[in-house]
């Protein structure tokens, strides 16, 4: 097998494009693909400065290298959830990362700012993937907007892409259907726009990336996934690339270009602002302040002490 | 486990609707889907005289009988596709059951019509699928015109239904999403309409019925059939259905529901009528009428006989 481009000897077959790549083939490839992605999707500029989420897994940390290389000023974010172990070591690899490229990182310690996600899970009953959604999200608009960033970009892959639209088509959940995008305009001026700039790319590929730019990222899976309706879906949609590679990618792109045009008045109208917090706001408070208050008054019944009796004994 | 119904015990739990019923129990539960479709989606009355596809596969077979135990005018069409063993060991076991019950069948041999699948598919170089798919269209309206039906209902089953919900999906294929429906309504004046009594019924469901009335059915899936891309797509919505039971029922209700509104100003325009044989044609001759010419033509050219001097050789 050999290199598309170069004619060497290829390392990496990718069937959806009927393509095989030597490793720095490979490399300008996986570049260019994201390069493409930002230009066509008008995701940001090189005059932007990009907050971009990382996690600590290889897809993020293959974007923010991706994003370095390619000239970008993208700064990290990263969320301690306080999920344990995953948690502690997740924010190592990242603090690393950074450290050994020069980059700057934000780090957010959930359990500095209210509670850890397991606490909040447990003093509110809610699922803790829920809780988790609800403060990551909160923090990404509220750090990107302190530190006065315009753009916040993910790592969500097209396997997350296309595993999240069959969810919603599973259930046709509608307006669901007419935001998914991998550019998201600001609909409040608390809000930043939220790209994804690695959509085409699959999460095959960021591996192999990850693998042969040797990335020391987290391997493990959250703990709270497991059994998570998303992998359900990513199996199904892998059985179908098993048999006819590329059908993730023209799921994904033939939605966008001929499926969400007919879900467009399906839009919702644009939040309010957080009577507590003055952040995007879908009822008269946001569901971050809902989701804080609920896990501050069940922690006094619980527990009979505040967050803020616990976080002073933080050394 | 007990019986949903009367306590006694199960034979069978249907997960999907978190329920359990006995040999009768379920036999009655079967009997009442069936009847709620046609009711339900008004696909016909007592008065219509329906005309029934019947493959010889358990789905054709079991819908056949119900429909006749619940009193309706159902008789059976064959189309004997001339595919070797296949094809006779079908029309044999169709032949078998209208015969044993007192049901009339109606049988079309391909062979003597025009060709039989494998030598349209040789002559004309078309997939075996396709020349298939238009031959069978064309004479479940030919044969219900010619013989007084306004009415012809086919076996397609919930997985048949959402696998093919799911394929048009995964390509997006609006005009198709548009049209996809267990009631069709005839758009042309030798159309009749066409219905699947059985859309809301499992694979699995109609394999049990089958098992508990001891139908002699085709268990070989016809010998063209293998690698289909609808196998592929019936395999993903197993893998979703197994990890969360009624997600096909529900994919194809609320597709019904929320989704295909979105897709209505896609409808195409009606046909028009074939220049040869007067049936409905989206083009100057019909699809069937196309099909027929080359491989006519085809055949001249290959063997230098017509189809109706090999079928002079038939005893």
């Amino acid at each position: 097998m050999k290199c598309k481009r170069c004619q060497d000897k290829a390392v990496i077959q990718l069937r959806q494009h009927n393509a095989a790549f030597c490793h720095p083939c490979f490399i300008g490839y996986f570049r260019r693909q994201v390069q493409r992605a930002i230009e066509q999707q008008k995701m940001f500029t090189r005059d932007d400065r990009v907050l971009i989420a990382v996690s600590g897994g290889k897809d993020s940390l293959a974007l923010w290298e991706v994003l370095a290389e390619l000239g970008y000023t993208a700064v990290g974010l990263h969320i301690d959830l306080g999920i344990g172990d995953y948690s502690s070591e997740s924010s190592e690899i990242t603090e690393r990362f950074a450290h050994d490229r020069g980059l700057r990182l934000i780090t957010v310690r959930l359990d500095r700012e209210t509670e850890s996600i397991p606490a909040v899970a447990q003093f509110t009953n809610r699922p803790a993937c829920s809780a988790c959604g609800t403060s990551k999200r909160y923090y990404f608009d509220r750090t990107a907007r302190e530190h006065g960033f315009s753009v916040l970009a993910t790592g969500h892959n097209l396997d997350d892409e296309a595993s999240r639209l069959l969810g919603n088509i599973m259930h046709w959940q509608v307006e669901h259907l007419a935001k998914q995008h991998p550019v998201l305009a600001p609909t409040h001026d608390q809000f930043v726009r939220k790209v994804k700039p690695l959509y085409r790319i699959s999460e095959y590929e960021t591996a192999v990336y990850a693998f042969l730019q040797k990335l020391d990222y987290i391997v493990d899976e959250c703990p709270n996934s497991k059994g998570a309706t998303q992998l359900i879906y990513k199996e199904a949609l892998n059985r179908i690339e098993a048999g006819m590679p590329g059908s993730k990618l023209n799921f994904l792109q033939e939605f966008l270009r001929s499926g969400q045009p007919h879900f467009r008045q399906e839009a919702v109208s644009p939040p309010n602002t957080c009577e507590i917090c003055g952040m995007p706001a879908f009822g008269v408070t946001c569901s971050y302040c809902r989701l804080k208050r609920e896990a501050a008054e069940k922690r006094t019944r619980h527990t009979g002490t505040t967050a803020k009796d616990r976080q002073t004994d933080i050394p």
